[in-house]
This record gives C-alpha cells, structure tokens and sequence, in this order.
C-alpha cells in the first residue's frame, strides 16, 4: 500500500483524491475549485490530445479558436442552452484594477465598469454560432467542421480534482452541416471516434447510448454519450455528442442557400472530452500501490532501476542500462534510468509504482555477470528474469499484454456488477448493497425518472444502442417498456 | 494586386488588417478587442506550437497548466509587477448569474459576489510562484523547468488582430533554479531557442539584445529580446527571456535547502513568445498579392490546379494529378489537389497566392501530352516547366530555396533599413524620411529615452549582444557612451 493513501477498499474517495497528488498528477490552487496540473499529469493529457487530435483530423476537422468571453446577451438567445449554462459561471464585470487610496493595494476601478457583462466561456456554442453565421452563405460553405482546444469555467460548488472542477480543460467539436441526415451521422461518428479512444488508449470498456431528455445537454435535440464504471461501481460519462439539430442556427440565425436556391437553417452538432478523462483512467485502473497506467498513454513505458553497492558496479550497471535504453528507445519506448544517488532501490520500485509506470527493470551485480535483468509488470506484480539479448523483444510484447490486460480487467469487472433486475425492491436492494450498472424497465418518463433519482441517487445514464428490444413493465411505474435502460449512481 | 486589399505602399495598416480577414487568418469577434483565429491561421500557429514544443521539450522542459484565474491580492505581492499588471484587465466580481424579474433574459446575482476579486491572467508568475512554494523544498527540487501554453488577457484600448489583442494565444515557461549563474544562462538560452526559430522556422531574422530599464517587464532584474523589422521600417519584439533573480521567490517566499544545508532564496526566469509571432510572420514576408509562408510553417506546400474543358480531360489530369500528389506526399509535403469545378483556374490562382501556398503546379490537356506540368513559386513569381519525372526532386528543393530566399530578403531588408547616426538632427531626419532602425549613442537615463520617445515616437529596441565598443556621445544629452543602441519606432 502506497504510503499516505488508504486502500480503495477503506476510502474510495480519499484514496482517488491521495493518489491525484502524490502521484504528482494535480493538486488544488489558491483559487477556489480551480487545480495546478502537473507536469506528469499534464504529460498525460498531452498524449491523450495528441491522439484525439489526429482522430478529429483523420475525419476531416480543423483547429480554430474562438475568444474565451462570451456576451451575457448571447446565453439567452437558445432558451434551453440558458437555462442550463446561465447559472454558475465566472462573470466579468470591470476591466481596470486601480491603486487603492489607503495604499492597502489594488482595487476594482468603479469607472470601468462594462457595459455589458462577459461571461468566461461554460461551453462555445453560443459564441461560434454568431461566428458561423458569418461563415457560412451557401451550401458550399457547408460542411463545416471545427474543433477547439480550449479551457472552459463552471463555477462548481464542490470540485474533485479532474471530476469536477471550475476550470477544466477540455475540445469542443463544432460542426455546421445542410442535412439533418449528415448532422446525426456526425453526431453518431464523434461519439464512435471517443469509444474507439476510450477502449484502445484508455483501455476503457465504454457503453455507449442516448441520454434521457433530462439528462441532455442544454439545447440539444439528442445527446449520445460514452458510459463507463470505475472501481467503486459508480459510472462516469466519459464523452458525449450532441445533435443541436437547427436550435442554435435558428437562435443566431444561420442560414444558408441551397443547391436548389433556397435559404434553409443550418443543422449543428456538438461533442466534447475533457480532462475529466485524467479522473476515468486513474479510478478505472488504479490499485493501492498508486497508478496503473495503458501504456498507450503512459508518459514513460519503462523504468531501469540499478542496483548497486560500490562506484564500480554502478558504473558497470549504468553503461549497460544505458544500452538497453538505446535499444528501446528505437523502437519508440520511453525509457526513463533512474540513476539517482539519492535513493534507495526499494524507495524508487514505490516511486515508479505510485506513478503507474508500465515495466520496471532491474539490474544489479549478479544479474550484469548473468547477463540478466528482472522485469517486473505494475499491473499484475509478475516479474521475470529476462537475458539482455532478449529484453528488446519482450519489453514490446509486455506493453502490448498490459493494455490488453487492464482492458480486459475493467471489461470483466463491469460484466460481473452489471445486473438486470425487475422489480423496484430488487433495484434498490441490488444498489445499496453492490452498486454498479442496473438494466431496468422505464416508463420513458422524466417524472419517473426523477423519483427514482431522489429516492436512490441513481440516474439513467444511457439508453444503450445494443439493449435488446424487451417487453417488460417499468420497475416503478409498472408502466409497459420495450426496452432495457442503463441505472447507476455517477460521478 | 489582392481584389479589395490595398497596396502595401497606399496604406500598410489596412493592407495588413485586409490581409489577415481574406487569407481567412482571423477576424474580429462579438466581444471587443478579441479576435477568433479561423482554421487556416490557425494551422499556421499549430505548426509554430508543435515546433516551439519540441525545442522546449529538447532543452529539459515539461509543460503544465495553471489556473486561468489570479487572486487580485497575488498581483500586488510583486511591487514592480503590480505596476505593470494591474491596471487593464477582465475583473471576475461575481460567480452567478439569475433570471431578470422582469423576463428579459439573465443578469447578475448580487448575492454572488465574490469576497475577492479575481483577475483572468494577464501572465502567471504570481500563480505559478505562489505553487512553486510548495514544490520546492531542497537542491533536489531544483532546476525546476515548466512551460505553459494558455491563452491569456490584457484589456488593450487599441486593438489590431496577432498584434495587440485583448485575449490571444502563448506560451509562458517560468523556470526556478539554485544559483543566479544558473538562471542567467537559462534566459540566455531560451532567447536563443526563440532566435533559432524565428531565423530558421519564420525566415524572420531578429536582433538579440537587452531592455533598457523602462522596457523591462515589470518584475524582471533583466529583460532579453529578439527584435525584428517589418517591411514598413517599424521594429516588432519578437519574443522576450526574463532573468527575474529573486524578486518573485521573496514576493511569495520560495526558498531551498542548499547542499550545505543552508536556506536560500530561489532564482528566477519567464520567457514567452504568442501569436503576435502570427502577425510577423505576415507582415515579413507578404506582398501586394497575398500572403507569402514560409514553407517550414505553411499549412500546404503545393496546391495543383487543374486546366481543362472536357470532363475527359479533367478526369485524364486528375489522375496524374493524384499520382504527383502520392509521390510528393511520401516525402513528408503537404499536398492539396484544387478540384472544385465551382470555380476558374484564374480564381484559384489568386486564392491560393493570397493564402500563400508556396508552390502552385499548374497542369493542362497539353502538359499531359508533353508530360510536363507548369511549377510557380510563391516568392518570385517565377515558373518553369518540369518533367512529371523531376516533380518529385524539384518540389524539395524549391520548398528549401524559398525558405532560404525569403529569410534573405527579409535579412537585406533590415540591412539596407539600418543607419547609423551621430547626430539628433540626422535621427530625426534618417525616422522621418526612411523610418527603419537607427544605431545611436545614449547616455544610459531613462530620462533621455524617455524625451525621445516624447518627441518622436522612436524607442530604444535594445541594447543589441552584438554592438561593438565604441567611445561616442549620446545623440540627445551629448554625455559620452560607449556604445550605440537600436532605435525604432515599434509595433
């Protein structure tokens, strides 16, 4: 057990919130909801970017960024999209700081004093679609398909380090399109785009569905999203795609001439990730020793721990581990030799465990004069002694098993506390004694959907595309329902 | 000349501005002073970033994020840096927003006022300091090397899109170290980082030099620069490396443990260059018809554009055209192949030279005859015929020669632009009629630099690395100085 840290089985929540810092992956700020991400968490994020960004790119989406100010005035022209993101936000109401008179500093200055208040961005839709209209004429214009990168503001009350935070960062798809057909095919191909990202990188088993109308993002006609369960049971959605249908094109009156001569509404989507993916990966693989980390996303593959009691060996030791390190280097694995003199070996095993990294080799006197090294896995603990002539091999086949593995793990484990049940005794029951998903009946009603809520704390979180067509009567209500609906308590 | 764009030579100002909005690089937004960047500058500034990243990443450092927001009580901490900060910026007084009474939309919540102001970053140093005092504890912690990339916001009166804008795009590495020789050369070598890319990437050569006292950033014990000439004579700070020494380790008490067990203030550095690199580059290198990019940032290195009348022959070109566009494409250049049949040949000509596309290759029903195609390059103007065999050698060496050719001509440019003047009279005279960059003697006083600038805009660029001993007197005071300074008047 990593020192510091309960086990997850003691403190789910303080174990994720412990392991978030001292794995040096983020810590809170003097600002209020607000959290520093550090250099190892940020390299994560990195690659989590640099792969999603070529995804959005491979299906034909450019860059662009729109300004971090949106005028108050613009929230209010979607009626839903104002209710929804109206609310908590950061609102900038003065553009001068001036010396205070009693010298005690800096104060607001009264005379400057907008006109209009600006609010610091919840979510861009409002502010790329008075963009668009400028953008966009003719069919020819169309479609449109931009992605920004961007940090974003929700003053949340209570914040979890990556979970929920007043200021995250995240991309934010925006794509304009002629057809409803073609808006609801994008919608459909980003969300598969994040299940691909989430199963193969994140090694993430993701459920994917349609959100419930009350459970849908403000302004939108449909919202798909990416479900997936942590370790504790609960859910988290992970991604979610947005069909804005012609709402946002008929608040910021975006327009466009047909083929055949016409001026139709545009048709909108929308579709997000966030660093909120840093919270899934951690609580999706995470054991007591600290991080697990898929390799795929892993700031270093592979750390070589020397073991050493004189100058000599360790000179010895070092001119091999720096061999090896060449040799995997060129096959694209980062290799980090922790040559620090600092540390004993036992002090770095943790470190590098506590930080998740993939494989772990180690290297000392007797192990140099057999020409060997022992590799050691984070995921399962397993170590193997391993000829020098042979690491460059295996090292490659040890990532590729690990990501398969931790995949495999997560599918398993929500497999095995995902239960369908048929009556509102036995949903009840089955959540406050094993949580998890719960495959239910459900009249399709929001008012149903909001008992259920307030008496259990267990929300819809999806309608899957593969529930089977059922009939069946609602576990409430006892209303008929054809189809099975996704329960559980969410992040 | 560019329909609807004037001349650089009838008025530069709005040849720039018109050339950013139709190169469809940027343009102006709902909210004052904020510009949204479109997706094709913005390729352009990706490929900066990707760059400047690796450079960052090559010379040791990590990137991180840190909150948007700075308490307002952090800016004063600084003495000097609160002069220079806290003054125009966007003020975030309250967290929520409530329906009006009287139905017409949202407005602010009095209730939700905040007990103390925050300030969206205008730079971070105070954030980053005030989290440094927590990550560093020993000699062990240290050099500590962070970047940040992060938009930022300076509530500028006048704004001009890249130039001077109220929100834009940067990067901002805040370094800490042991000893003040340390942090020296770390300032050093960052300018130098920043001279490299802008000479090699940007085709921009740049003048290394120190501020004077009252250009330094606020806070800085010493302010580095690169400084460039645009092609109306007038000088743009490139980038600058701030050498901070101690002063934001005092203002937020950050202090080590030395090897020799003793407690030490830390040594400073910042260093950022943004998207006002956007509008260098622009100004630079373009001409009356457009944009000219240098091919190591251009977003496309060659469009093909295809002359035919018959759908027989377009299909005959397009597949020569694809064929070209494989070979150049496995040699890592970035191809577009221009099939609309929705516009002319002629109209995409002028298109791609205002986008500023390096190479332009032309091919008609004759060219597939002769197997040739028509070669144009952006810079000069120039054709030639070629071989559909040599296309694959000679793109290359284009690429290379217009990126050599265009750093040249910038580089003579600022030569013949350059004078040097012993006299008041001849400085005011040398501004007035030829504009450009003067080297003159001065006696070292913010005041006299400050009586100069008063009387003719021009100001002291920096004190250039390369300027050479030399017993003068200063223009204005007539007292002696030792060497000469780089006047100009500045973006």
């Amino acid at each position: 057990m990593a020192k510091g840290i309960p086990k997850r089985s003691e403190n789910y929540p303080i174990w994720y919130q412990e392991l978030v810092k001292r794995a040096d992956l983020a810590e809170s700020s003097a600002v209020r909801g607000c959290y520093v991400i550090k250099p190892y968490g940020f390299a994560i994020w990195e690659k989590m970017q640099a792969t999603l960004d070529k995804m959005f790119k491979d299906t034909g989406h450019s860059n662009a960024y729109f300004p971090v100010f949106i005028p108050k005035s613009f929230l209010s022209k979607e009626a839903d999209h104002v209710e929804g993101f109206a609310k908590e936000c950061a609102v900038v109401t003065h553009y001068r700081l001036k010396n205070a008179d009693n010298g005690s500093g800096v104060v607001v200055d009264p005379d400057a004093k907008l006109e209009e208040e600006l609010i610091v961005r919840p979510t861009s839709e409002t502010v790329i679609w008075s963009t668009y209209k400028n953008w966009i004429q003719s069919y020819r214009d169309l479609p449109l398909l931009i992605n920004q990168w961007a940090n974003v503001v929700r003053w949340e009350m209570r914040t979890r380090p990556f979970l929920r935070t007043a200021e995250f960062l995240w991309q934010e798809g925006h794509t304009a399109h002629a057809t409803k057909v073609e808006a609801e095919a994008e919608t459909k191909q980003m969300l598969d785009v994040y299940a691909t990202f989430a199963e193969e990188f994140l090694a993430l088993p993701v459920i994917k569905g349609s959100k419930t109308e009350s459970e849908r993002f403000a302004g939108a006609v449909d919202t798909l999203c990416i479900e997936a369960m942590m370790q504790d049971g609960k859910a988290l959605q992970a991604g979610t795609s947005h069909f804005l249908g012609q709402n946002f094109a008929k608040a910021f009156d975006v327009q466009f001439l047909t083929k055949e001569n016409k001026q139709e509404l545009v048709w909108g989507t929308s579709w997000g990730v966030s660093t909120r993916l840093m919270g899934a990966l951690i609580m999706a693989h995470s054991d007591d020793d600290g991080l697990v980390l898929p390799p795929k996303l892993a700031p270093i593959h592979v750390v070589i721990v020397p073991i050493y009691k004189t100058e000599e060996q360790f000179a010895a030791i070092s001119e091999k581990a720096n061999e090896l390190k060449e040799q995997l280097q060129a096959k694209g694995i980062t290799v980090k030799y922790d040559d620090r003199d600092t540390y004993k070996p036992g002090y770095k095993f943790n470190e590098w465990e506590l930080k998740g990294v993939p494989v772990r080799i180690a290297m000392g006197p007797r192990d140099l004069e057999n020409g060997t090294v022992e590799i050691a896995r984070r995921d399962t603990k397993e170590k193997q002694i391993s000829q020098f002539d042979d690491v460059e091999t295996k090292v490659p086949e040890l990532l590729d098993a690990i990501q398969q593995h931790i995949y495999q793990k997560a599918l398993d484990f929500r497999i095995a506390n995902t239960k369908k049940v048929d009556s509102y005794a036995e949903f009840k029951e089955t959540l406050k004694k094993e949580g998890g998903f719960v495959l239910a009946h459900w009249d399709g009603t929001v008012e149903t959907e909001k008992r259920i809520k307030d008496e259990t704390k267990a929300t819809i979180r999806c309608i899957p595309f593969d529930a089977e067509e059922e009939q069946g009567n609602c576990i409430y209500s006892g209303k008929p329902s054809n189809k099975r609906v996704l329960f559980a308590i969410a992040y």
